[in-house]
């Protein structure tokens, strides 16, 4: 059990994990969006999601547009692995609880 | 929710929680023994429990008796801030069962 929630490097944290998780019903948010769910600096959330690129979890856009702004976007692999990883906090949980 | 599960740092990352996970029931176990369960080298074992110390959670005793061992006992704070923490987890599993 352990060893399934220290594997995926990339929603081992988390912040990387609440991105997918508030991503995971939306499809597509805001860059802007979730700087302010989750309170963190802009680069700190950048470099975040460009983790969760790199594991092709998440697709970034940016739309010149009136004025320039950055959508994310959760790819099938993405949505596949924050399911998978949300069934082994589900086990962690169902196991922890009730023990204080 | 998600700011409940990203402000403590410590446990914010998935070797710690686990750490505490399976120190929680135990209260006290061998340093060896982390590092057979959860299957990291020793100097990364060593860096996350000395941030873990750091907070408070854990305290490490070295005991030279035959041979030398490290034994990491949970502080009540640690037990507390780790069962606050399951109780943020288990809102989440909640929210987000049967999303997918």
């Amino acid at each position: 059990m352990f060893r399934e929630l220290i594997e995926n490097h990339a929603l081992g944290n988390a912040i990387r994990l609440s991105i997918m998780l508030y991503l995971l019903p939306r499809g597509r948010v805001l860059f802007k969006e979730l700087l302010e769910i989750l309170e963190i600096t802009p680069g700190n959330l950048d470099s975040h999601l460009k983790r969760l690129e790199r594991e092709n979890y998440v697709k970034l856009r940016k739309i010149i547009a009136d004025r320039p702004r950055t959508t994310v976007e959760i790819t099938e692999k993405g949505a596949e692995e924050v399911g998978r990883y949300l069934q082994t906090l589900k086990r962690v949980v169902e196991r922890f609880d009730g023990i204080r």
